[in-house]
This record gives C-alpha cells, structure tokens and sequence, in this order.
C-alpha cells in the first residue's frame, strides 16, 4: 500500500509509491525506452489490462474484448489504490495518510501509430467527453478531494507506453498548487469583485501578442509568465469554474482548438514532448458545506487547460528556488506558432 | 536585457531571459550533448571566459592566466545582469522588474576528468570555502535579496559543460520555495520555541532508519517525504541559520561528509546525475530593518544542503498538483547507501 507523507518544510504532500516499487538497484541500469515491443494498450490485449471501467464500443461488443474506440482502464502500477479509509496520522514529528485514491487510464485510441495531434476533433470531442464522465462519476466518492485530468507525451514528458493515453488521478488532499491557484482567484475576487482568470483574458484579448488562435469558445495564448518555452492556456471565453459542466457545443470547440494547438506545436517544433493538465475546481462533494474553497469558487475561479512543451531542463536553481528562468519570450513563442503555415485537413 | 515577471495566479515570478536566448527554432533541432570538443573551463582557455572575479592561485600567477586550482568568473550567459535598477512597474495586469543580479560561475578544479565526487576532501574545503567568500561579497549588495549556491551534474541534471562547476546566482527577490521554508520554520518556531529542523534532526537521529552518514558536525539523511529516489540532506547538528558563518572546522567535516555522500551515490548509482542547493537565510542587508522574515530567522532557520539525483521524470501529475510521487521509500534509499561497501581512499 502506497502512503502519503508530509513534508513539514515545504507543507506539501508526497506519495511515497510501493506498488510502483523501484528498487534502489533498478537505478543502476540504462534507462528503458519506451516500450515498443508488446503494446498491452492494442486491441487484443485486452486481458494485459486490468479489467476495464468504461470503453466506446460503436458495434456494441462484449467488455474487454477488441471492438472498442476508447478505453478506460485502472492504472496496472496505480500511485494511489482505491481501498480503505485515510488513517490519518502522526508519526513522530511527522503526518502520514494510506494512499487512498484513483488511478485510471484513458485509452484514446485503438490506433498504435495515431497520437492526439493526429486525431480528428470527433475522436477528441470523444476523448473530452469521457473525461467529463469520469470526472463526475470519481466525484461521488467524498474521500477525493481533488480529480486531476493530464497526459504524458514521450518519453521526456514522463511517459513510459507510448500508445496514445491519459490519465486521471483522484488525490485524497486538494494539492498544493491547485490550493494556490484557489486562493490567488479567491484574493482577487475579494478584491475587485472580478475573475482574476477573465481579467487576465481580456488583457491578452486586447493586447493579442501572446494569443496563438482562437475560436467561438476558446482562446490559446502563451501566458506573460512563462515557465518554460511554448507554454500554452486553453480557457473558454465565458466564465465557468468546472470543466466537467460544459456543454456538448463547448466541448466541440474544445477538442477543435486543442486539435489546432497540437497541430502547430507538431508542426513547428517536430512533434515535441508534452504534459498537458486540466486545472478545474476541486470534488465539491468532498468539501465541508462552508468550507473556504467552497463558498465562492463558482464565482472566483474559472477552468482551464494548461500544455507544457518539454524542451528544458530543470537545473538546481529552479528547486532551490521555486524560481524559473525561460530562454523564449511567450511573445516570441506565440508569434512563431500563429506563423506556422497549417490547414486542418493536413494530416 | 532579462525580465523578471509575476505569474498572478501561482505569485512567483518567472525570469524571461533574452541573453541565454533561444529562439524558437532552437528547439526544432535535436538538443546538443554535452560540449566535449572544446572546453572553455579548461586552463589555457582563460580568454574564453569573461574575466575571472577570484582565484585561487597557489603560485600567484597574473590574473586570467593558467596555474589556478579553482575559478569564479561571470557567467557568459547570465540569467540575471549585474547593472543598474529594478525598474519595478505594473504592466496592464501584471507586474515586472528588470533582469537585476547576478550569476558566477565557479571553476573547482583545472582537470576535465575530475568531478566532485572524485575531490579530495582539502579541495572540496577549498570549494566551499570560496562558496564563503563569494556569499559575504555579493551580500553587500542591497538589491539582492538572496544568493543561491547549486550545482548542476549531468546533463539530465541541466548541465551544459561536463567540466565540473557550481553556480551562484543572486535574485532581486526572495523566491518562493525560499519563503515558504521561512514561513513554516517561522510558525513552528512561533508555537514550540524550538527549531523545525533541530526536531526533524532529533528524530532523525533517534530512528537512524533514514540516515546515510554522520560525522562530528553533520549527518546526511533521506528526509521522511522524499520526492525523489535517493533525495538527501546534509545539515549542521548545531543550529546555525547561515552557512557563509561556519568555521574552518565546520568546513572540512562538511567537505568530509560531502566527499562521503557523493562516493556512496557514485558507487551505488554509478555516477547518477544529481542537483545539490545549499539552503541558507536570505541576505540580511537587503531586508528592512523589520522585516518579517529577519526578526528570529537566526533562531527560527537552520541552514542545509539538498541533493538531488535525477533518476526520475517529472510529468503531468506534479506540473498539475505540486505532489509528487516517489517510487523508492527513503528508508530502503537510506539502507542500500548504508550498504555500499567502501573506503575514503579508494579513487
């Protein structure tokens, strides 16, 4: 059983994952690349996977069997395990949790050779769908506080099968950078009696240098304060704090402008890695009635969709200092990837 | 010039840097090895770097010349820029400074072949000694608010030059990972009157099951909600908030313990890429007189070196939450350290 340790220093939460157990000396060895000879993601290796949640069968087979579009499977190595209660904790001069949660995985595709970029938006709109349903059914359970939807692009992203995949994972404790986020928005709304999200939006509406396309829902800009080259936003025009609450049309024109931004990061930076988040409120099922995220966050907060290129390196004075330095003014970054020559029939 | 900009939603800034400038293109190429045909750290390759701000020359030899065992020059391509004011303005809705500070580079030794772990405990003494010095003289300056020493090893770690080298590098503010270990230091000493690392230092000499090393004046441990395989501490037994204070005798136990450390990783990890930060107070002449942070800091912080092997990737999950999940339990990492065989004299 994995647990969840706190660092009392830093006040965040670790999972400290056995069930992914790497010995110390797995360490010693050449890293692996990504596997590529047995795909347990392919149709007709559907038993290499735990059995499955969900899937999209358009000829209605039975579960776990070939015939699907999309598949919805329990994580084989999860990094948290959806038994049993929290056991909260002290030990010593330090505070510990059971690594009670859920780790899923999001089959996007049968197609081994197919990634997002190459998807039609009817796929996507699929994918983003499957999401929402996810999202609410994990919700009921109270012990999830937070349910983060992201994908591992490549290998330098993390990612260890290379088959087309997200995943989802519902975390006991509302992570730290999420709760950061909360309260910034919170501040501001207090504040101005405005979305700190929807000011920051109309500035780069007006300004436009840093917007990369837009369509009726969405808009894509590189955010002023990059971390990292080719860092992406994807948030709807309109106010809407949960992401699991759009609507069909909305969702379409998401999976229209994600498939545009993966198709110009494809095209101007040869098929980079990537790590894209869905950042949204946290399981309002899973707060106190008056809690201090809970009261206004419809108001306050406002979802959206984050993608991170991997083209650099952290080095020691980014974790020294929570400090990061980019090389690529996002005014740079947008400018290039507005200018890259693109149709969406191109394949 | 370089930028320093504020994210509004996660308050931290971000340092926008046109002098390393890489342009978007850049990134279409495959990324460069490490650069081994010419080395510019080299001796006989003084002109190559800008010039030197110490040395240590045994036989005092002219300044930018061979004959050094150990080099601190300006790094040729600073993060950070040592002219002029912070020119700190609001721009629409968020806030920017100049690119102020400053970046050195430390040469620690002329030979190519040799890198920290291989030192003799006399130059890492040297090492940390000129670390001393370069931390008392960029202190005197106002604008910085903190001086970060690290060291990058490996290209997966972000090094760039194999030729072995630390860093310091001097932020106009202090960066959040620093505040936020003030903070929690700070409320901990508020309540008990004691020092969070002193207790976390107790316990852990009270449990021994994650320590790596000690000797008189330190002990290396794994800390309890390690984020990475094989993360570790070096921290002083006597409270002490500063590392620029420590004395001559202090120094060699820690080049003693340092040299032990990166021996025990090397030969269990085979020359694993690593980070190492040394944690150390802000520097004090830059706060106002009253400052929150500086009015117990000397009672409340307890100074510390952090190592970081790069053994694993990080990937959505920990963009998206600030958690992390850590496959290896820093007790087995502890133990298998314990464990390898090994003598001070051995090369």
């Amino acid at each position: 059983m994995s647990e969840l340790r706190h660092d009392p220093i830093q006040k965040r939460w670790v999972i400290i994952s056995v069930e992914r157990g790497r010995r110390p000396s797995d360490f010693q060895l050449p890293r692996e690349d990504l596997q590529e000879e047995f795909c347990p993601f392919c149709p007709g290796s559907e038993d290499k996977t735990p059995p499955e949640i969900m899937a999209l069968r358009p000829n209605n087979g039975p579960p776990n069997s070939p015939g699907w579009e999309l598949r919805v499977v329990p994580n084989k190595f999860p990094a948290l395990m959806i038994e049993g209660g929290l056991e909260k904790r002290g030990v010593g001069v330090y505070d510990r949790m059971r690594g009670v949660g859920a780790h899923e995985v999001v089959i996007e595709t049968p197609r081994h050779d197919h990634q997002m970029a190459d998807f039609s938006v009817a796929r996507l709109q699929d994918v983003f769908t499957v999401f929402q349903t996810r999202w609410h059914d994990l919700s009921r359970d109270q012990r999830f506080k937070y349910i983060l939807i992201f994908k591992n692009h490549g290998r330098a992203a993390g990612a260890t099968m290379s088959h087309s995949h997200s995943q989802i994972i519902a975390t006991p404790v509302t992570p730290l950078t999420v709760a950061r986020g909360l309260d910034s928005a919170k501040d501001h709304f207090q504040l101005k009696n405005r979305c700190l999200f929807c000011d920051i939006l109309d500035y780069e509406l007006e300004k436009q240098e840093r917007i990369v396309c837009t369509n009726d829902h969405f808009v894509a800009y590189a955010p002023y304060a990059s971390r990292f080259p080719f860092e992406l936003i994807i948030i709807p025009r309109i106010h809407n704090h949960n992401f699991a609450s759009i609507r069909p049309d909305q969702i379409r024109a998401l999976a229209g402008i994600v498939k545009e931004v993966l198709m110009r990061l494809q095209l101007a930076l040869r098929d980079p890695p990537y790590n894209f988040m869905i950042h949204t409120v946290p399981n309002v099922n899973a707060q106190p009635r008056r809690s201090f995220y809970w009261d206004t966050v419809e108001y306050d907060y406002h979802w959206h969709m984050e993608i991170i290129p991997r083209l650099t390196r952290l080095a020691g004075f980014e974790w020294g200092t929570g400090f990061y330095i980019n090389p690529t003014p996002p005014e740079e970054a947008a400018r290039f990837l507005r200018e890259v020559v693109f149709s969406m029939d191109v394949e």
